[in-house]
This record gives C-alpha cells, sequence and structure tokens, in this order.
C-alpha cells in the first residue's frame, strides 16, 4: 500500500470510528428518552410492572456508556484527532455522562411511582409533573436532534426553553408545599412527587448541558456559564 | 538543537503542562472546599453575610473550570498523549466537571441559608444536617487527597463512605417529614433543611464520582456501576 492509499484508508477508518461513536451516542439518547417516558408513564398509571421495567434497564444503559467511552478513549490514543475530531469525541464523552445520568433521573421517578402507587390516593400534583415532564421531553429530544445534525442553533434554541422549566418547577413546588401545609396527611405523598418534580428539573439540566456540548462540538468554544446567546 | 535535546525538552514541556493541570485541579478543589464549609457555616449561624460570600465565588470557580478544560483540550491536541497520560487529562477534565456541580451544591446550600436566616425558628435539623456535612467533607478532602497522591486504594476507602452518607441522609429526610406532619406550620422551614440534605448527598455523589476518576487514571479501568471492591 503506498502512503496516500494508506492515509486514505486510515481516514475512512477514522471516519468510520467517528460515525460509530455518533450512532452508538444517540443510541444511548433513545434508551434514555424511553426510560423517562416509561417512568413518566408508570407514574400517571400506577403501573408497578412497567416501573420495575424501568429499573430493569439500568444495566444496559449503563454497558453502554462504558463501551462508549472506552471507544472514545481508544479513538482518542490511536488517532491522535486535531481540532474538530478531538471535539467532537469529548462532546460524545461528556454528553454520555449525561445521558447516563438522565437514566438515573429516570430511575428515580420510576422508584416514586412505586412508592406512589402503593400507597394509592389522589394523583396531587400530578398534572403539574405531567406538564414539566413534557418540556423535559421535548429538551431531551431537542438536544439529541441538535446533536444528530451538530447544529448549534438548534441546541441554542433548545437551551432557552430551559428557563421556562425551571419557573414551571419552581411555581409547582410552592403550589405542592401549600398543599401539604393545607393537608398534613398528604405530606409523605406529596414528598414523593416533590422528589419526582425534582428529577425532571435535573434531567431538564441535562439535556441543557448536552446541548453545551453540541455548541463546544461545531463552534470550537466553551459556552458553559454563560448565557445561550452569549 | 539535535533531536534527543529536542525530544527531551518536549518532554519537560509536556510534564510541566500535566503538573500544572493537577496543580490547578487541587486549587478548584480547594475553593469548591472552602465553598461548602462556609455555606455551611452560614447555615448554622443564620449568617446571610458569609452565604452571599459563597454565592461570590460561583464566578471564579466556574472561571476556573473553563480555563483547566481549555487547558486540557490544547494539551490533549498539541501532545497527543497515550496511555497514562491521556488518562490523566481526562481524568482532570471529570474532576473539574464534579468539581464545579459541588460548587453549585453548595450555593444551593447558600441559598437555603439565606432563606432560613431570614424566616428565623427553631434550627431544626441542623444536627443531622452537620453530621452528614461533615461526612460529605471527609469524602471531598479523601478524594482531592487521594488524587493528589494518585492513589486508587484510598480512592477506594472514600468511597466506601459514601454508603454511610446515603443511610445517614436517609434516616434524616425520614425524620423531618414525621416533624413536618407533627408541626404542619414548620413545613416550609422544613423543606429548607430538606434541600440542604439533598444537596448533601448530591456533593457525596460527586466526591464518588472524582473516586471512580481518580481509580480509572491509575488502573486504566473504567469502574463506574461497579462496587468499590469490584
Amino acid at each position: 500500500m503506498d502512503k496516500v492509499t494508506l492515509d486514505q484508508h486510515i481516514s475512512r477508518q477514522f471516519n468510520s470510528d467517528l460515525e460509530h461513536l455518533k450512532t452508538q451516542t444517540l443510541a444511548m439518547g433513545g434508551m434514555v428518552e424511553q426510560q423517562l417516558q416509561n417512568a413518566m408513564r408508570a407514574l400517571e398509571n400506577g403501573d408497578s410492572e412497567l416501573a420495575l421495567a424501568v429499573l430493569e434497564t439500568e444495566k444496559e444503559v449503563d454497558a453502554m456508556e462504558r463501551e462508549i467511552d472506552e471507544a472514545c478513549t481508544t479513538v482518542i490514543a490511536r488517532r491522535q484527532p486535531a481540532a474538530t475530531d478531538l471535539r467532537m469525541i469529548l462532546a460524545v464523552s461528556r454528553s454520555i455522562r449525561d445521558l447516563e445520568r438522565i437514566g438515573d433521573e429516570a430511575q428515580r421517578i420510576a422508584k416514586m411511582a412505586i412508592g406512589l402507587s402503593e400507597e394509592g390516593g389522589s394523583p396531587r400534583g400530578y398534572v403539574e409533573a405531567r406538564h414539566i415532564a413534557n418540556g423535559v421531553r421535548d429538551s431531551l429530544r431537542g438536544c439529541l436532534d441538535a446533536f444528530t445534525r451538530f447544529d448549534a442553533q438548534a441546541a441554542r434554541q433548545t437551551m432557552g426553553k430551559d428557563k421556562q422549566i425551571d419557573l414551571d418547577y419552581r411555581s409547582a413546588v410552592r403550589e405542592l408545599i401549600t398543599y401539604m401545609m393545607e393537608d398534613p396527611r398528604s405530606i409523605s405523598r406529596v414528598m414523593n412527587v416533590l422528589w419526582t418534580l425534582r428529577a425532571l428539573e435535573r434531567i431538564g439540566d441535562h439535556a441543557k448541558n448536552i446541548c453545551e456540548h453540541v455548541i463546544f462540538l461545531v463552534e470550537g468554544k466553551d459556552i458553559r456559564h454563560t448565557s445561550p446567546d452569549g
């Protein structure tokens, strides 16, 4: 093999490595999206079986994170990528960490769903939880779409929506605290709903982080701790 | 400059890059340790001024994270490190993210401290909070020490302590919920203490993550999602 052909071969191989990292990251994203959706459905329908199914997917998600992370390290060490390629690998390595945390929070929601289905009673706070969950689900979809298309603008748009989620979260927390004061017997139940809201808010934060990784990937600057349009 | 001298020069330069990354990471660790300590002191003494001082250090910590992170990317791109050196840089890049989150949680505690000092009243749950904060502070110290000495065994020992923190956290939450039920007028106050406990628990999680990064750095395998002695 002459030098040029070898270079092309290496480059093709490298591109296929990168493409593979991307595909796997999106597959992992799809898994945690499904976890979130099932955890919320389990909560709303008092479906402990579905909640248990969410808990069982944890190992798969964790294994996937480890696998992608090892692939990232291997690609950096073998191919010694520079500039955009390196940023792409670092963005993957960061994003899968956020995806794994989203999976963890979905697990927490599934556990609350089991607790709440055992306690029974009126689904106070569920409307708010569903509303926030819808916003969070859109954010997660948005960040994965932005990642798929390496689209910094779409990432910024998605990040902008996080503020609304935060506002909704705060208002729901205030409402539930008032409710506990009015009906102290409900405290234990409402606390479970509060932890659920908290988990949803965290998922929104992680989706926002992934948007930041996409912008870092595309534009090469680190935009954490600045405003979305900064 | 002949080839050998040039190589030595580059290698010295590279070592000094790595040493600098390590020193900066430990400096950042020291800053968030201080944030946590001040936030807890502000909470216990109802010292809003100290709490405000904690909030003001946020920008410094964030700037430090960005700076170290950029240095990591630059070193990878310029020096194309392999094996241990690459793992060291990746471990730094991961650890500073956890340190930054610890800073965020310390901020949350500082905000609760301000809220609680305005409300006044009996410091219910403070004993538990202080107890958990001591455990978390030890964990944070432990993970930074393990990082300083690249000591995987010390990292494992520190990780083992996280279980106790989790148990203490759970027991304190149960106690505070019981207390809210007994005295509904206290709900709003106790919720602030609960959020504080939650923040402390998260800090413990991040300290555990840093232990994992140290083990990854030293032993080259990814031990996330396995038991500390696995």
